[in-house]
């Protein structure tokens, strides 16, 4: 069977690759609306039940997550020598994790990569989701 | 001399420094506004005069170009089994090149991942940019 490809010719991935492809980096970046704004950061996650989930100190971030608002999510890996490659990316609600029982398996999981009080957890509700890789 | 640090204790990069790392990568990621929500896609992209130049098909990406929307950027480079790592994010307005010898310029110096009509050249005019190092 012919993989399906997009407009751009781009091999469009499953859901399942997606999700996949998600769990398996490190860091990916957040974008939000701020003030008006669009606004985009890297991060450090974890996937569970198909939810992304980040620390984040007192901040923009936070108070994105805090008013349930609307953000996109993207992961990518790459080799620019052959240029070969996929991305991800995942549309959902942000919002602040409140369940202590729940903060403490993910602190179990995700060391933090710098030293610093980002004592909350957000999560994005994922409720789109897709991928694209370059086809051989 | 101390480098300087952020709340979350990331070192603050100078312009001149985000400049040169924005310039260093292949791959960034674009963040903009459709439709009242975040967007967020991956792109190839040049650095010159301090605005970012990407290829765009006839799309969303064009559609915000087109109205002169603001944009973030990010690109960010990262070790992550030693947790090291940079990023930059860049802020401003995009908008269509329809000067076609700045176009041929820059067809010369991006060659396309993919092989698929995307005709139009965006320019980000950067406002503003920052940039965070793990420090040692």
């Amino acid at each position: 069977m012919r993989d399906v490809t997009d407009h751009a010719d781009l091999e469009v991935l499953s859901t399942d690759e997606c999700f996949d492809l998600l769990a398996s980096e490190p860091v990916g970046r957040v974008a939000f609306i701020a003030d008006g704004d669009p606004q985009i950061f890297p991060i450090t996650y974890l996937v569970a039940d198909n939810r992304i989930l980040f620390r984040s100190g007192e901040g923009t971030k936070l108070n994105a997550a805090a008013h349930a608002r609307r953000v996109a999510f993207e992961v990518d890996s790459y080799d620019a020598v052959n240029h070969r490659g996929w991305s991800v990316v995942a549309n959902g609600h942000a919002r602040l994790v409140d369940d202590d029982e729940r903060v403490q398996g993910m602190e179990d999981h995700l060391e933090p990569w710098v030293e610093a009080a980002r004592a909350n957890w957000i999560e994005i509700l994922v409720d789109d989701i897709s991928g694209r890789r370059i086809p051989d």
